[in-house]
């Protein structure tokens, strides 16, 4: 393809990607495919021959776009929010066209700068404490990982890089942590055996006291207590662990705090939400993802940490063939996490950060937590329903429950009032499980939903239970 | 952004991305900057209030892109390549578009089934062994790490996941092997001190029986061989290890064999250079990266396994708020690597391999070979320079070196010589040091790469080094 034809291409797909935006809604959210059904329309093997960009677009828009979900929907009520914007979608495309790798400064200075910048900006927007220094990575997931791994050797005082693991190092989690904290403690060697998962009180936040009583017992046992991963925003509830008296645990027994906000991080933007994140000062590292509630698309996951150089010292290798004459003077990120090679993720972040700016942002999470609101009063308001969790930002678990069915069975009618939902297409939630009930998750986030959507997937909810009943 | 106004800027975007294919070699490859440059021209704090699209996009143009190092520039020989192609931009772009978010088959069927083709097609074209399953990753330091683990389970019958890190596993590599093992070692709990450089021989290939003697001691010491780290095409000097016999010998002791044929790997489309990877049939995993050497701009690597249960086993967890209806009969990703979230890599590849097609990718492989080729003769054919390693594919190490200065001086005049030639802005090449001595490297592998600009950097290495001789 000469330039020529990429101008062309380019505007096409350009006005394709408008299009998407503009006509989302006409698509089911979540795609209508069994499995199977796309790839036994992709032959079996690649062509010999190059093929024509419009047979290759064609197939795009024919095959692919139905077998997608789609994230971006205003009935995107599932999961977590994974919004882009039309800001982000573009720098994308200059990222890609630059082509730039971005493992250490040499390879490209004003990727590392840029990223030094933006994650400072964003350390001042969330009044983070001041001393931190930001790195962007690809996912939660692997910060989570990183912070283990940082923890073990800070533990260790760097011998299990050394020697290999040796004793039993522990890590605690709340039952409602996320799954990445105990993905990276068997990824980083201290076994599923030695993650402890303590009780959480009726608002889903971990029960301090609960934490202090394991890290004594465990240090009587001759274990050694590494690492708390606190929630800020459960992934099923929102809930916030007490991040104030974890901290204070924390530091009188020598355990790592690493806080996972993945979702809810952006909402320390705004003074009214401030108070759910009290205690930031005794925390050794934490992470939030812009790709999740911050208008920047997948991936895009900013980690900080207190103090850099346990970081580097956990993940630093330095072979010949990578050294340069400024690593004395200059950050490699390459130091700062998992992989070697790295995506100049700092641009879309900065054409975000600076498109919305700081008012704009906060405007927009207002929004979706006035919407989070609006919701829940619904609920509330409605016998039939009742509310399963505390909603503080937009995120409301919720489940049908008006007293005529009990137990098991009402777990299964609201697994299958979730199903009749998701099969109208208009909107897609998800289900979690909190104190052994079946919940429903309304998780409000995406950029382009309005009152309108909340609306209208209230009126499917209760439509749909009717439906259900009538049965 | 309205959806006009992101049709306005997308087609100025796509302009300014085919001006830049268009215009690099105006561009000095690697960026004329000091560090903190960049830094100092952007404002230390975020903007309250929203900023133009235009102010944006000047910013770019004006402060980024010059502190860029330019990796699709034709005269970039530094590292290895990271080729992009037009095709893979335009595919990144309908990729930001959708912000499909990949995790899970339900999340983005099409993406989940459209990974599972290309990862076939490619295994049918680069003549992998049939039972090979694939899976795309951002890098081959993550893949590595996933081998690691999986061969970490294997041979512990999964109780490092269940009861942490126990006695001593290694892992062998050769002296020659990419820094990602040992930090995929260290990450994975192994620890340095259980990573065993194994001797290579004259062409910096691992010495198999060096191997085997290490596996035997280690054995009788009670120590656990885990895994060997096999390199096709190693970092320094594109040495490949003599995979069938190490195959045997991990074969006869129970030993995990990974692949990393990182750059090397799509050589093997071509029937002339396939006899630099027989021995396939015993090895465990495999990763190389498409974002290399093959016009899918980073990040993009394909990783393989024989077993993909062992690799899901130790790589699954299970929360409630992940299940779907379809577990049981299609890819969950996730479970096949480190992060949850999931970028959908497998459309810029779609688009490449069909673009292209099989003939089209082998002419484009053949053509760097071609250049590598006469780029070593150059050097052989000059008795000023020396070849420091066979050149089997568009990698070449070569050194000044006429007899007149000798020992630690000329290594000095070497590196001196790499700065020089750097300098100049028309060619970018980085060293290495291979037994001990400072070696250039010349790796030809960009797309817009023509024969005009190895001559050219030949005359520039030439002139250099008569300007340093004359000094």
């Amino acid at each position: 393809m000469n330039t020529d034809e990429f101008r062309k291409n380019g505007y096409a797909f350009v006005d394709w990607a408008a299009d998407y935006l503009e006509e989302i809604e006409k698509y089911p959210v979540k795609a209508r495919v069994k499995p199977g059904d796309i790839k036994s329309q992709i032959p079996g093997s690649p062509p010999e021959k190059g093929e024509k960009m419009e047979e290759i677009f064609g197939d795009f828009k024919e095959i692919i776009i139905p077998g997608m979900t789609h994230w971006q929907h205003p009935g995107w009520f599932a999961y977590f929010p994974a919004n882009n914007s039309p800001e982000s979608i573009l720098a994308e495309l200059l990222t890609a066209g630059m082509g730039a790798q971005c493992m250490v400064w040499a390879t490209s200075p004003a990727a590392t700068e840029l990223e030094e910048v933006v994650t400072e900006w964003l350390k001042q927007m969330l009044h983070l404490p001041e001393d931190w220094a930001g790195v962007i990575q690809d996912t939660a997931s692997t910060a989570t990982l990183c912070a283990l791994l940082t923890a073990r050797e800070w533990k260790s005082n760097f011998q299990v890089n050394e020697k290999g693991m040796e004793g039993k190092f522990v890590i605690y989690v709340s039952q409602e942590a996320h799954s990445s904290a105990e993905k990276g403690g068997k990824i980083a060697g201290f076994g599923r055996g030695n993650i402890r998962y303590i009780e959480t009180d009726e608002k889903f936040a971990m029960k301090p006291e609960e934490l202090e009583r394991a890290i004594i017992e465990d240090q009587e046992k001759g274990m050694r207590p590494t690492a708390v991963v606190a929630t800020l925003g459960t992934t099923s509830s929102g809930a916030f662990d007490p991040l104030d008296e974890l901290g204070r645990i924390c530091k009188k027994h020598s355990v790592w705090l690493h806080v996972d906000a993945a979702y809810a991080g952006p909402a320390a933007m705004l003074e009214e939400k401030r108070h759910l994140f009290r205690g930031l000062e005794n925390v050794d590292s934490f992470v939030f993802n812009p790709h999740k509630w911050l208008l920047t698309n997948f991936d895009c996951s900013v980690y900080y940490v207190k103090n850099p150089e346990l970081l580097t010292r956990t993940m630093s290798i330095d072979p010949e063939y990578l050294k340069t004459a400024h690593d004395q003077e200059v950050k490699n990120f390459r130091d700062w996490g998992v992989p070697l090679g790295r995506r100049f993720r700092a641009l879309k972040l900065w054409f975000v950060l600076r498109s919305y700016g700081t008012e704009g942002l906060q405007e927009f999470l207002r929004e979706h937590i006035r919407l989070g609101e609006f919701f829940k009063n619904l609920v509330l308001e409605d016998p039939d329903f009742e509310l399963m969790a505390p909603a503080e930002l937009g995120l409301v678990c919720f489940r049908y429950n008006s007293g005529d069915i009990k137990g098991e069975n009402l777990d299964n009618f609201n697994r299958q009032l979730m199903e009749g939902i998701n099969s109208r297409g208009e909107v897609f939630l998800t289900h979690t499980v909190l104190g052994e009930k079946f919940v429903l998750r309304m998780a409000i986030g995406q950029r382009t939903t309005r009152e309108e959507h909340v609306r209208k997937a209230w009126e499917i909810i209760k439509e749909e239970t009717r439906n259900l009943k009538d049965k």
